[in-house]
């Protein structure tokens, strides 16, 4: 392996939750991490970042925090990890952050974002890394790691054909693995993305709508057998794009939730706590996707408008 | 016109919202009616039915009710208003009340009860009352007729083909019409069932899901377009047993929903108050009709499940 390639430098755009955590996981591993930090910023470049994690808890008294993307220095790679309904943002931001033929990693759920981002300027990769994980933020600077931890990254191509495995995943995928997180590749961005939203979907739309956590929803016989049906569809919105999603795959997406913890997905959490909430780029994208293929998604699309009505009559907005 | 036919003895089984109405506007006019009366037995005994009535006000000191269908006359004509839920008392209750060759009309919602009831013992014809009215009951012996008040008869044939007019149809519409109740004809009563679930499918089940009455449900614009995909999907149902419901009915409900007070359909009402509801016969029974047919209708199913998750956790039961 060659050695003359300088190492890369990170930029946390977002340290919510999932922000705050891997990039707390490079930190702690001594790469050199710049965080974008919006409403905690006095405590965190006072206090750092403190991590409970199921992985091992950690605390980083001194990070390099920053309150605006202009104080920032330039970074190889821009770690995205805002809520989607906050992309409209990254046009302006990423030039000022990342360097000419840089690369993000998007670690968002929801569908179609990259096609965007790709075209901003300085951005030359787009990475997804796709989630599963359980983690919130508890307070500013505090973050708590529930669950599960992997990142999967996809690379994003302009023809939504399979990228393979790329060489600059392949170094994002070391640093990743030599800061302890665990990390898995995808070749085909497309067809990672609709096996997340099988499990996205239908948990956290009706986790809203029904008021319940994961357990009160699959462990409900109707609504398991719902959450199957909305999961198939799904499967049909992949069959569209040429993916196949193997009944297999669903089932275990069933029994990995019924061990599961209770567990309320982020978009209830969201909720509860009157924060936006990721329904178009979760819901709207992947419908619009698969109706442009002439494939409906009645369960999703009602889902969509059962959200949209929720979001628009809740308190405290 | 022959008049040596006798006059029709009413027998009135289930003295709720509707029973009461319809069997107080018949007994009103002088026609012999006989209640059937349950939980609010002692006070209609004694004091007799308290109608108020956008058609009228009006009382009836004296009504000839009953606790059970023992102690009943033999009746011509059993109109039958229980809620659905109860319909499996039906066998052991119209041999006691209906004479040979008898009449019943059923009252209800739904689809798909006039087969079992067309079996009971002294049971000749089926009529189907389909009604558009918005009555409740306030009290025991006290009802409130809102608004609205058709009942639309339809003669029930075995074998779904469209009954026309019979003449027993012609004898009940006769005597609804000389009690001054609002009644019309339908040919076909499975074109009549599947137009009445075109409105009932969507408004009662999502006033439960979405907590909320008509006019909070159409005037959302997320919703209003959710409904009219339901109401098009209940279509596609009617569709599958070659009866049409064009496009201009359904913009009429939803025109004529707009332009209603804002209303809680009976099973939102229902569910707030801990009563049954009446899921299987207005979901249960046209989805698996439907799909008997090789129609699915997904997001009647959808309502379905997330009405039975709603039914099963609330509190009361």
């Amino acid at each position: 392996m060659e050695t003359n390639e300088k190492t890369f430098r990170y930029a946390i755009i977002g340290t919510g939750a999932v922000g705050g955590f891997y990039g707390g996981m490079l930190a702690k591993a001594g790469f050199d991490v710049h965080f974008l930090v919006h409403s905690d910023y006095p405590q965190v470049h006072q206090k750092g970042l403190v991590v409970k994690s199921v992985l091992g808890d950690f605390s980083l008294p001194a990070v390099n925090a920053y309150p605006s993307v202009e104080e920032m220095p330039e970074c190889d790679v821009a770690i995205v990890a805002l809520k989607a309904t906050h992309n409209y943002l990254l046009k302006d931001m990423l030039p000022h952050v990342l360097s000419k033929n840089g690369t993000v990693v998007l670690l968002q759920n929801g569908l179609g974002e990259e096609a965007e981002i790709s075209t901003i300027q300085n951005v030359q990769h787009v990475i997804a890394g796709i989630c599963f994980v359980c983690v919130s933020k508890t307070g500013p600077g505090y973050i708590h790691h529930l669950d599960y931890g992997t990142v999967q990254l996809a690379h994003y191509t302009s023809d939504d054909s399979p990228a393979g495995i790329t060489s600059i995943m392949r170094r994002i995928v070391e640093d990743f693995g030599n800061a302890d997180i665990p990390v898995d590749c995808s070749e085909d961005l497309i067809e990672s993305r609709w096996r997340k939203l099988v499990w996205n979907i239908p948990f956290n739309g009706l986790s809203v709508v029904l008021n319940n956590h994961t357990a009160g929803l699959v462990n409900n016989p109707d609504i398991r057998v719902l959450i199957l049906d909305i999961m198939k569809e799904i499967g049909e919105g992949a069959h569209a794009f040429g993916r196949t999603i193997p009944h297999s795959f669903i089932e275990k997406m069933i029994d990995d939730t019924i061990k599961m913890k209770p567990y309320y997905p982020s978009m209830k959490l969201d909720f509860d706590s009157g924060r936006p909430l990721e329904i178009e780029t979760m819901y709207y994208s992947p419908i619009q996707a698969a109706l442009g293929k002439n494939v409906p998604l009645p369960r999703t699309s009602m889902l969509y408008r059962q959200l949209r009505f929720f979001n628009s009559t809740r308190k405290g907005l």
